[in-house]
């Protein structure tokens, strides 16, 4: 017998003890923005890291950073002749607000109609857990074919601040061949895929205050300008009627797609039904010229992620609001830059902003967006562990996510990074009600054993 | 001694009792609009129902309605041949957010430079017990050369909702020759002034929702309308770019300032640099062609009270929101009927909402501006009792603030209303740090005694 085909055997005589500890995971509320939070990070990456010694890495650490600890930790049994990956994922999670719209609680993992649901159950605990699982399964019937570099942090979810100096500190420690990222996913429970592009992003705030204090706005009401008519007039304005952005300069940059990929992502199982049924809108709306795909995965975007101003309570105040404020991000595509986005908006702001409020742009900083190498032996790799999972080809998709470690570890490692992970298109993540389907993370399971064995060959 | 200096003499012997009846009063923390503080409103009344039964009133009563209740109390000595004044006043306050705001605890009274601060010490609970106080003054000293109705209610803050059903019960126990209403002001510590005109108020929300639920912006950002950015354009296009405001029809029905007026209005101490002090605003702005004064006054406006929408906690969070809502309120002007700004409104949204979210909007009702009758044996003795105590003439003004008792008692008993309190612009009502000025306060006890002292005399 084979040492993958021991090893998927040892997965599949497990999958209860698997899931289990899955649910270990995604019951430690890690949600990295939220400071209360912090103890629940520090426990996750305690986990973790206890499940690496647990299969032998050496060098285990929960590293402390300026924000939220990553966990390392290192396998390097496999001899210098066999490859070595940087594994990366991520065990934060999104705030699981609003809180109401869950049917099971959040941090309490529940199975329900081949789901595990939970917050972080697909984002991206399911991947991160399928992977260990997946060397846990070589560790127990023998050994693991490639050299393993687990890198797995715990602010992803903020867009990964503190990850890039941690690398930097780390550069020969985190040498490999190139980096394996679990965080992501397929096009569907039966649709394998390969991800090879992602958009970058960049976050902002913009506060608008007026009056020195919330006015009574039959008492002022006419003679000062409202902060909340204005912030809604300035955000109005950062789209024309045809779904464009008008931020100066802002599609200066965009990397134009050209025929071929076009017609690829025509033949992507991503109709109008799908991101009708996906996101459950009325109906769908976006740049004009662009195909639904294209507008959420290849084009950039600004949505705004928050509102707030004056009352909003039960019931009526009749107040005029000192002030208000708007939470906004934009998606980019290769070849903007964060910078100069930022640079667009201030200057939007400085020529639309009245004299009658004063205003502040907060950027939170961002990432550019990036595009995988296809056409690599980990791609060959990956599509043909895929394969043999599914019984079926991938296909080549891009997604309108975005994933801060991939051009950080490009930058300072130089290393590409594939993309294979097992999320699916409606797992609802960053939303109520977010889970893992379970099949999936068993089969995902199955694909990392495949490709570390497939990967381990000598051309 | 005249009876009315007797109970001049024995308000300025009681100062300091007097002020501690205000602060009992601040200290309860009724709020009518959080159903949390439904016992304290309780409470309020229980009060104020005390204080008219020390008095000497008959058949006082706390009145159960459909949602706070009200007091009832009357104090008929002064005979058939006295007038018999409809007191209306009301002990319910605004809830006090945001509370971070607040240099001293919002029911906790505290004096400081000439202040008392407090939630709701100037409106109205500093009126209302002002009058009180005057009531004692006469019953203390003598008797009360006139007849009193007191109609005080806890709900003013929520546009009176259960008061017009109160009195269409008992009109003929609340029949009188005129109401006389405390919550009101006058222009400065030392500008007496009578308030004639007040704006009417239509409340509304809307609520626009998209996705079924909040969604991952990078997974579909581009291709859903985000219902954030749609409320802001929706809430953008209900003024144009020189302040009017563009809902079908909502000028219609204004009745047009007339030249006389205008000039009378331009005599207020009322310069830009009062609105901008009052305000506290970088710089003002409001509908082309009118003063501030005006457009604070006298003019129609749309305001936007509150908005909420997505993730507003600290940090960041790529969400596509499922919902964004907006509270807003329009004032209005004689000769303005809610009812057809609501038609109005649902007009521009039927026909600017796209089709790609789908919307609500909630009318929370309204009620009309209205216009007091000047020349009248009752503002005659207001005036004359204002120029005793501060020594100089009253000015006439216009206030922007809405009182739907009024409109309500002039439908429902058919009297007219004479609005007498003694609240200061920069009281910050409806904001943080309310203050009730102390001097003022005391003036306004004498001012009351001298009106009712006035108005009881034969012509």
């Amino acid at each position: 017998m084979l040492a993958v085909d021991k090893a998927v055997a040892f997965a599949r005589e497990h999958r209860a003890a698997f899931l289990d500890d899955l649910k270990t995971l995604a019951a430690i509320p890690s949600v990295s923005t939220t400071p209360a939070h912090k103890g629940d990070v520090g426990r996750a990456a305690d986990w973790v890291a206890a499940q690496l010694k647990a299969f032998g890495f050496a060098n285990v650490e929960v590293a402390e950073t300026a924000g939220q600890p990553l966990v390392y930790g290192e396998h390097l049994a496999a001899g210098p002749d066999a490859p070595t990956i940087l594994f990366y994922d991520h065990f934060d999670v999104q705030p699981p607000d609003p809180l109401g719209e869950w049917t099971t609680e959040p941090f309490t993992p529940t199975e329900r109609g081949g789901y595990l649901y939970a917050r972080g159950a697909s984002d991206s605990k399911g991947q991160l857990v399928a992977h260990m699982k997946a060397v846990e399964s070589f560790v127990k019937t023998g050994k693991l074919p490639v050299n393993l570099k687990y890198l797995v942090e715990g602010e992803e979810e903020l867009g990964s601040p503190s990850l890039g100096a941690y690398i930097a500190k780390n550069k020969a420690r985190l040498a490999g061949d190139f980096c394996l990222n679990g965080d992501s996913g397929i096009l569907g429970a039966e649709v394998p895929g390969i991800l090879y592009a992602l958009r970058g992003i960049a976050c902002f705030e913009l506060r608008v205050t007026g009056p020195a204090l919330d006015l009574h706005s039959g008492l002022f009401g006419g003679a000062v300008h409202n902060p909340a008519n204005v912030l809604a007039r300035l955000l109005a304005g950062l789209h024309d009627e045809k779904g464009r952005v008008t931020v100066p300069g802002f599609y200066d940059d965009v990397r134009p797609l050209e025929k071929e990929e076009r017609e690829q992502l025509a033949r992507l199982p991503q109709d109008e039904a799908f991101w009708k049924r996906g996101s459950g809108a009325p109906a769908l709306f976006g740049e004009e010229g662009y195909t639904h795909t294209e507008r959420a995965t290849a084009r950039p975007t600004l949505d705004v992620n928050g509102l707030l101003s004056g009352f909003t309570g039960e019931g009526v105040k009749t107040v005029l609001p000192a002030k208000a404020s708007a939470k906004f991000s934009t998606r980019l595509v290769p070849d903007q830059v964060p910078e100069k986005i930022a640079a667009g908006l201030r200057a939007y702001f400085e020529k639309n902003a009245p004299p009658s409020v004063r205003w502040e742009l907060v950027a939170h900083g961002g990432t550019p967006a990036s595009i995988m190498v296809r056409d690599s032996r980990e791609v060959r790799a990956a599509s043909a562990a895929l394969e043999t999972v599914w019984g079926k080809e991938p296909l080549f998709y891009r997604v309108g996510g975005s994933v801060p470690a991939v051009g950080i570890i490009q930058k300072l490692l130089g290393v590409e990074t594939l993309m294979l992970g097992f999320a699916l298109p409606d797992d609802q993540v960053h939303a109520p009600n977010e889970k893992q389907h379970i099949e999936t993370y068993h089969r995902g399971i199955e694909t990392f054993i495949r490709f570390m064995a497939l990967i381990a060959k000598r051309d």
